[in-house]
């Protein structure tokens, strides 16, 4: 049984990572993505995302999402990690393609009445397609299977502010909303994507084993490897969206604790994910009775790696090989 | 030259091990209490403040403080963790004294205002005495010596909430006004409060080297220690209020980061203390103009123990001894 997946992305070097692990692999059914606002604007997430069909080789539907936050101003796009067409600046051919009719959050309404239980969302970006399609229809929540999110920061500091993740932070009253959601959620926090630096010779080793689509990724990784380079120090950078994706096909290499997780909406902590393990008593009480979800808080970095390399040079390793 | 320092305080256990350490260290001029709710009621507080006085035989002005939080409901008092009458159940006589006619907000605009750039003030409860006298004054941040205050959580979890640690969970919006005050903050959070425990065997010691306050100190902490051993499974309990004081006499002993602090006033974090180290860039822009404090993460917890009990037992220690 492959995992039916929707990508929910804002493509984005670490979102094409992503993408292409997915259709890659051969457990994963990918069934559409749906663009959001966050690395780019939503108008440049949809284009990128059929560019990147079109490149991986892939046909399936896009649904173009929500283009602001649902509360408060935008902030402004991360140009500046992923390049100024989000891509690292490599150019890749504008899609003959366009997107669905239907809104993302529409879209999402839909295909899970049409495969109620079966749908993976994986959500890479800001996650105001999902609180919208919430709002749309609260019922959703009992039709997917799972919500696998990268997005915030447990219990390290954040990459926007002290405390807040980019995602997050982008869309805070979104993040709460699904946060507070009866589904269940799978957030791959900070906590374990910084764990992952790919090299530059991963990369080039890539770009060996496959020279079409481990060319392009590792194109684009020159791009977001300086960024990383002048901004952290690291050799390398980190496939933070891949994360909440592999999660579905090799979770057992992840070390993760159940618990309520919130999102601030408001003051200096805004955009932070708030995490409280199940069964740990608080005074305060507003915690009690939040849905418990999974955070996801270490991976075994030397099998994600060769896992990850292995998928896109199309021979897929499983534990224990 | 001695430390001329004005507790304020809601006695609770800790604060009497602190208001008997500022009393018993040489170094230290005790010129008043100041008191506020939290552990207890702020009358309840006054009339523990004059009861301790007397029992460690120390004559100073007593000024009562705010009754309740600047803009939010009051929370629960924590007759749980100190005693029905926040000393442990331990009976000390009623003071025949009584507070000034000033409230505690006042005695300190006042106080500051004869000793200008001579005053420690050391805040071990909730914060709202601070904010009210930077409200009836705002001056006062320029004439007070240093605010050493027992509060917060900056690089791990709170104890009443996720990332909430009570005193500042107790009064936010008092926190994050001092906080964004230009005077020297130096924060002891439970980062560094929680790395000591005092023993069963520490106490029972330090009664016999010092009958009188050493076992007033040993009764109430049985109380205390039982609260710890069914809470955290800890053996002893943790002196969190006298580590704010200890940083006066005793700073070399402390690991310290300088940064900005921020109180979040409203949302699933409330309470939290959040923490940026100077020169760590943010994209979030509200970090970048907030006044430089310190935060105290780490102690010598050996030198610390030891030092407690020498002052207590009466025969300081200074380090190198």
């Amino acid at each position: 049984m492959k995992h039916k997946v929707i990508i929910d992305t804002d493509p984005g070097i670490d979102d094409a990572m992503a993408i292409a692990y997915a259709i890659a692999h051969p457990d994963i059914d990918l069934i559409a993505l749906t663009t959001i606002f966050g690395n780019v604007s939503v108008s440049e997430a949809t284009e990128n995302a059929l560019a990147l069909l079109d490149c991986f080789g892939h046909e399936c539907d896009v649904a173009q999402g929500q283009t602001r936050p649902l509360v408060m101003e935008p902030r402004p796009h991360s140009y500046f990690v992923h390049g100024r067409n989000g891509l690292g600046n490599v150019e890749v051919p504008k899609s003959a393609n366009s997107a669905v009719s239907q809104s993302a959050a529409e879209y999402l309404v839909q295909k899970t009445r049409e495969m109620p239980g079966e749908i993976d969302i994986c959500a890479i970006g800001p996650l105001t397609n999902l609180a919208r399609a919430l709002d749309i229809d609260p019922t959703i929540a009992s039709r997917v299977k799972s919500v696998s999110i990268m997005g915030g920061a447990v219990y390290i500091p954040g990459n926007v502010s002290p405390v807040a993740e980019a995602n997050i932070w982008n869309d805070p009253h979104a993040a709460e909303k699904v946060f507070a959601a009866s589904w269940p959620v799978v957030l791959s926090p900070l906590d374990v994507t910084t764990k992952v630096v790919l090299s530059p010779h991963f990369f080039a080793d890539l770009e060996d084993a496959n020279p079409k689509v481990g060319k392009l990724l590792s194109d684009m990784a020159r791009f977001y490897a300086r960024f990383y380079r002048s901004h952290s120090g690291l050799n390398g950078c980190i496939p933070h969206d891949v994360m909440a994706l592999a999660y579905l096909t090799i979770p057992g290499v992840y070390k993760q604790k159940r618990g309520a997780i919130a999102a601030a909406t408001d003051g200096p902590g805004i955009g932070q994910t708030i995490f409280n393990p199940t069964g740990k008593p608080t005074v305060d009480p507003s915690w009690q009775q939040r849905p418990q979800h999974t955070a996801l808080l270490d991976i075994d970095v030397r099998f994600f790696a060769a896992h990850y390399f292995d998928t896109i040079a199309g021979r897929p390793a499983e534990i224990g090989d």
